[in-house]
């Protein structure tokens, strides 16, 4: 079972458009060290030193990326099933169908690169990457609770086919697992990052639950909750492959640091991509209903940033949307109106741009070879795609 | 804050009826070692050792238990409070709400006592008592999510205040949070246990989520989910209490293991009282309304009895409550009575009873001292009690 899944995950891959040309990146660059995690979440300077755009025309393809994890990652997918065999049926079959309903494997995808980048992965990283996409899983459990999902990844939702409270319990179960796997290891270090990544993700899921329905949300509010729920699990992914490697004890913490804040602006990229594709893509290629954060109640950054220059009767076409919680009163192409009217795709496609350029100047840091280049790569995939 | 529910629980403590009195013993018990957690849950052979039972006239009272270990307890509020301070204040209003509706405290008083009597209550002792109790509630916040309960111990439900999505972050925060305190003990065995109980919780509640609704089930069924419910996080308590009990290096294993099963067997007991009480006791004692188990579709122990020789017609009675999940077309004093004629209340009773001869064998291994008589009389509080 296992292969055929890490087949359609490099189809996946394949699938995602490639764009190795240098045209859309700026080529007055000043490299300044990210500060990844800060608050204030400022603009980052135009970097000086080219990260490695020179290197750009040697970027891999999907499918190159792919070959480089694909033994690894075929591992991963037997550790998961090897782990989500619960003593209720219940659970194995909703871990089971989780795993098979695939997504990109990405956060697995990063521990591996990151544990062959400071010289190999041992097993400790396989048994990591199954870890992160089993806490993966289990928050998109209890998000699919949360938002009484009825479709995710172009399947129906594991809640509508179980019920929520047989999911509530599922997700705690996957999480438990996930910490059981992660325990084995007896790596103090491991087991305080994760768990402190779970809670700032739980912390993150809390924030945006309280948020729900508001139109006046911050640009500052909104990549607060992108920190939470996206880039601190990026981060985490890589920082663990580094702990993970095969070097004589894990690569050196400044090396960890520094993956971990490549992976933590890939994931700020990735989710503002995510969150623009909610408006653009289709729901064939999405898997879900275009519109849905609107529709949840969520405001995220394309509206945000229409929004600040919006009129007072574009606002209440929005404000109508979250009040009814669907787009019978005001179809989903009015609101697509007021963002492209604003700009609102292009600023984010730019923000989304600007932090991928901050993950590839810090792994420009690193010598250049194939897993390097295959970080370079995700940075790409992550920003051009359209799922 | 701490000090003034330290004292309700003290006073909760001592409303508990105490029965000191041998009478209800039997006189001829042959010890024979436990085997906690077999599948099997044979009926216990009488004890041939009195089990203590010369010593019973010396049992502490609620009121002197509750003295042995108020200061710690008092630690352990104070822990609590500053542990369940979250950086989103639903979490920390959830978490105040759940402490402040007190409950018996009894998890954390056997993790006190434990390390009493193997040497002393360690600053370590204050902080597991604390996770126990923090476990606990995010157990008890997911069940009333999954149970869509209304009151809990007399108030409203932290689901029916905040709402089931909250709640099931909340939970998951408190979960988070206990294993980030557990955490900061740098034990490995701590971990463990604390990981493997969570999950044996959990994979308890998917079974009894399951058989919601069945009439069809054996006494092996249920007590398969009392020792994953109840008596697993019970033996854990008293486990870790000896684990972080003031000796050289906590209590030895053999020693843990047999506070373990005194643990475990008490909280057998603890259970099948619980589950009498719900038939048995008053709204106003409670804390919720009686029958709610059967209501909610949960066929327990005094009901597992009298269906083993009920009538096609009392069957059907019960049959009918479980298809309405409400007592308007059978009233509740009509499964009562099915209960009673069939003797399924005084089963429970001397099935509880045995429980807590096991306990009260195990117990009396121990030599005589404060902390030992406090043991023997917890079993006593466990089993006769009202609410």
């Amino acid at each position: 079972m296992g292969w055929e899944i890490v087949e359609e995950v490099g189809d996946r891959l394949a699938r995602w458009p490639l764009n190795a040309s240098d045209a859309s990146y700026p080529k007055t660059v000043k490299h300044t060290p990210t500060t990844h995690g800060d608050a204030s979440f400022e603009q980052p300077a135009k970097l000086e030193n080219p990260m490695g755009l020179g290197r750009l025309g040697q970027t891999l393809t999907a499918r190159e990326i792919f070959e480089l994890v694909k033994k690894d990652l075929e591992r991963v997918e037997r550790e998961i099933s090897l782990e989500s065999v619960a003593s209720v049926d219940a659970v194995t079959t909703i871990s089971r169908y989780l795993q098979d309903g695939g997504g990109k494997r990405l956060r697995p995808i990063l521990v591996l690169l990151a544990s062959q980048l400071v010289g190999g992965v041992s097993d400790g990283t396989v048994r990591m990457a199954a870890v992160v996409e089993m806490i993966h899983a289990a928050t998109l459990v209890h998000d699919d609770v949360i938002d009484s999902a009825k479709t995710r990844r172009g399947r129906p939702s594991s809640n509508a086919i179980w019920g929520n409270h047989t999911c509530v319990l599922a997700g705690d179960w996957l999480y438990m697992q996930a910490f059981q796997v992660a325990l084995r290891e007896r790596n103090f270090h491991v087991l305080d990052l994760l768990i402190a990544l779970t809670q700032m993700m739980v912390e993150g899921e809390l924030l945006q639950l309280e948020r729900i329905g508001k139109i006046d949300v911050s640009e500052g509010d909104y990549m607060e909750l992108v920190d939470r729920k996206t880039a601190s699990l990026f981060s985490a992914c890589a920082r663990l492959g580094a702990i993970m490697g095969k070097t004589t004890d894990g690569a050196d913490e400044a090396t960890e640091t520094r993956l971990g804040e490549f992976a933590w602006n890939l994931g700020i990229a990735f989710q503002l991509v995510d969150d623009m594709l909610d408006f653009t893509s289709h729901e064939k290629v999405l898997g879900k209903p275009v519109g849905s954060d609107l529709r949840e109640g969520k405001v995220t950054l394309p509206l945000i940033y229409a929004l600040e220059e919006a009129t007072l009767e574009d606002r209440q076409l929005v404000g109508t949307v979250l009040k009814d919680g669907n787009y019978d009163n005001v179809p989903f192409q009015q609101i697509l109106r007021v963002i492209e009217e604003r700009h609102g795709f292009d600023r984010v496609r730019e923000r989304a741009q600007s932090f991928t350029e901050r993950a590839r100047a810090i792994m420009s840091e690193f010598p250049d070879s194939p897993n390097q280049r295959a970080m370079f790569a995700l940075t790409e995939l992550v920003t051009d795609r359209d799922h």
